[in-house]
């Protein structure tokens, strides 16, 4: 996948975490497209919404996506380089690719995706950086509490 | 954890198992016990009731339990080596202890747990065995949809 395209794609994970700020949410989101790029599904954090700690943007994403009987060719696409919960989910499913907002100021498991064979892009880009960057600063407990750091 | 109380634990995460079957959907269920041994949350695969990929035994069990400042001294109790979406789970939110009714029909991300930390106790009991052996065998493709095996 070509960074254009990906640049592309990474728009509606953007929107989504947007739409979660907006909500009074974490603002990491997440988006899950086919194999023959149609979007299956989109979603956003809904630790704070929804007092749901297992909502995560990529989780909630692969939830809208419904049962699908093989992730062969999908593509993950966030905001933010996924924490072990969610590249666990990427691993497990075997979804294909992850496309990564920025991993600057969370590194997660990307690499140990990589390693198993996922194709991972980091695109480090600037606003998904300072989405994340405004938030933790303003909310350091609350970002603490959704990566489980004491 | 001795043997005898993890055995106890166990039940409430067959009695989740026994009752997902009841409806239809996949016999594994998990419970989450606080550092104090309370019951935070229990739960059981909801994929076919819910239609939700995402609802694993112990992704249900952490989900109800909702919004915990920490799980540091917390065991995650289920009656299946918990598959990479949920020992990645495990992982990132630092849960203490896993205990694991069997091991023998579904090797997950266990090992790599104990490699980093997480007490994991694995119980072997018969009764998992032989609900999941009997559901794999009955089921098989909804199994590997379940787990991501094309």
């Amino acid at each position: 996948m070509d960074d254009d395209h990906a640049r592309r794609l990474l728009r509606t994970a953007l929107d989504e975490a947007r739409a979660g700020l907006a909500e009074g949410g974490i603002p990491i989101g997440a988006a899950l497209y086919g194999a023959d790029g149609t979007l299956l599904g989109r979603g956003h954090n809904r630790r704070v919404q929804d007092g749901d700690p297992s909502a995560h943007a990529e989780t909630d994403a692969f939830r809208a996506a419904g049962r699908q009987r093989s992730y062969r060719g999908t593509t993950m696409v966030t905001t933010l380089s996924p924490c072990w919960y969610c590249s666990g989910l990427v691993r497990q499913f075997g979804i294909s690719r992850v496309v990564i907002g920025e991993a600057r100021t969370f590194h997660g498991g990307h690499d140990w995706l990589a390693e198993h064979g996922v194709d991972v892009l980091v695109l480090d880009d600037p606003e998904c950086v300072l989405l994340m960057r405004e938030f933790v600063h303003r909310r350091p407990e609350l970002w603490n509490e959704d990566i489980g750091d004491d």
